[in-house]
């Protein structure tokens, strides 16, 4: 397999789940230029008939007309395949994946948890795969219809060791001309675990909380709680060689205490009914990580949650 | 202060708070003979013209007519003042006993939590203070409507050292006459110790789970989360010289799986709206241990519970 990246311009992009980050990310591709193709299930015949719907802090629009698709075999092969499925859907990946290949494709995994990428690669062999790691505040309204509440950045890393830069430069020139902010990271294991360290605390916390960030850190001790969590995550990646700075912590409660008050994306998969991303944003880094005692209380306290009956999210409405 | 007991018979009791577990063993010692006054709050005048109403496994009574009191300064001196407030009431108690003393009155003090009898013993003096620790399963249906679900067992246990057995003796024969199950404890802060070994993960969890017991012990995380939580306990009374032997884990966790599903008290004070008994099962064992950090966080966890907006009774309604 060749890891050159194709040198067609414009790049064709695969959307690979047309969520609120998949379907954000692809229309901002689109509306740019780049010919995109949308993997959907239940919204299909909808985003088909009216096309996607993007409400932004950063201007609304509309694309009335967008290739939509149901199956990935009914789809060409593309140059970049953009995995924005949850991780919870990750076994489908064997399927998904190699209709879309064609020799220099490459696979960028914009999923949450640590070492995401291994399922794609297991399937596209590592050298094609390239991680993402988004800061993105995004909520699907209704079907094909994107509310972009705030950020959007993404982080990209190699996911193979040892590779040229080409298409991280290309991708990043392709992301820019689309308007996403985009930044690249020479260890992209280490910027899965600095992710880590706002996901574990915040994410979880959310969920068993039903609370807002902006009410978690209001409270002196759920914001001591979260510092206590983040340690743990601080000092699990370190037995990982990915060495973080305590004072990032520090950094880190003061910026989300300075977000506007909104739902993280595991609170609004609670409230959907949705499985919760477990295994790659808790199971995974305990598995590897010989010491995070808050950290499995919290997963076993979620894990709990996520099979019990859930509360209708009428009743579960946070004031923001 | 003489700590000899009353000599009198039968002893006049009164019960400060009369809810489901006041109410309870007072209209079982009222039902066996002796005098009891009830200090009510909400529920003053319903009771007082309606009297007291127990469904109860060991077979329902009704007592028409019984001694209700709004406030303690109308209340005769009683021989046994039992203490059956909320512990978060416990503020209340140097305006409600002092009335209700005579030179040999006791204060029985039937509440959760570590050191609880320390705030009556603060107004009564501490050779006059007994503890109980009561395995009842109960609750309030309505305004003197209580429901005995099931259990209801007190251990007694002198709060000041080397005190006679005179009390505890004439106690016991008292409360079995009431057909209460009585056993008497040579070490009191131990069996609180023992107590807090359930308390602290079973009623902290039910609330942050919204769960009933059996749904929490058909969960295997959670059964491994109760018994870390019962560690920290059983290590935090050991450093007060209270030795709880491991086997009392399996023990404990072997009997709450035989239980029937019931809620807890905490979560009965969730659903309610009422305080939580933070303080007492929390936060005071809390202080006297230096590593306990699952149940800190797990207070943390309900602090912020207890003041944030709680969902209404009916969208936590657990299924038994």
């Amino acid at each position: 397999m060749n890891p050159q990246f194709s040198a067609t311009y414009p790049r064709r992009y695969a959307i690979i789940g047309t969520g609120a980050l998949g379907g954000f990310y692809g229309a901002r591709l689109q509306r740019a230029g780049f010919e995109v193709h949308y993997l959907l299930h239940r919204d299909y015949a909808h985003v088909r008939a009216h096309g996607l719907r993007i409400d932004s802090v950063d201007g609304d629009f509309v694309l009335p007309k967008v290739n939509a698709w149901a199956k990935t075999t009914d789809m060409p092969p593309c140059d970049v395949i953009i995995v924005a499925l949850k991780t919870t859907q990750n076994h489908r990946l064997p399927e998904l994946l190699p209709p879309l290949l064609h020799e220099h494709s490459v696979v960028l995994v914009l999923q949450n948890g640590l070492d995401v990428e291994a399922d794609a690669a297991a399937v596209v062999g590592p050298q094609r795969v390239i991680g993402g790691l988004c800061f993105l505040c995004a909520n699907k309204a209704g079907p094909g219809h994107i509310c972009h509440l705030d950020y959007g950045a993404i982080n990209l890393g190699e996911y193979a060791p040892n590779m040229p830069d080409t298409r991280l430069n290309a991708l990043t020139a392709d992301f820019r001309r689309a308007n996403i902010a985009v930044d690249t990271v020479a260890n992209l294991r280490l910027a899965r675990w600095r992710k880590l360290l706002w996901n574990i605390p915040f994410n979880g916390l959310s969920v068993v909380l039903r609370a807002s960030t902006a009410e978690m850190m209001a409270d002196d001790g759920i914001r001591a709680l979260a510092a206590d969590l983040m340690a743990e995550v601080r000092h699990a990646a370190a037995q990982q060689a990915c060495f973080l700075d305590a004072s990032e912590i520090t950094a880190m409660l003061a910026a989300t205490a300075r977000m506007k008050a909104y739902k993280t994306s595991m609170m609004l998969d609670y409230e959907a009914q949705r499985p919760l991303e477990l295994d790659a944003i808790f199971a995974r880094p305990l598995a590897v990580s010989s010491h995070m005692p808050l950290t499995h209380m919290l997963y076993r306290q979620l894990s709990f949650l996520e099979s019990a009956p859930r509360p209708s999210k009428n009743s579960a409405d946070l004031k923001p």
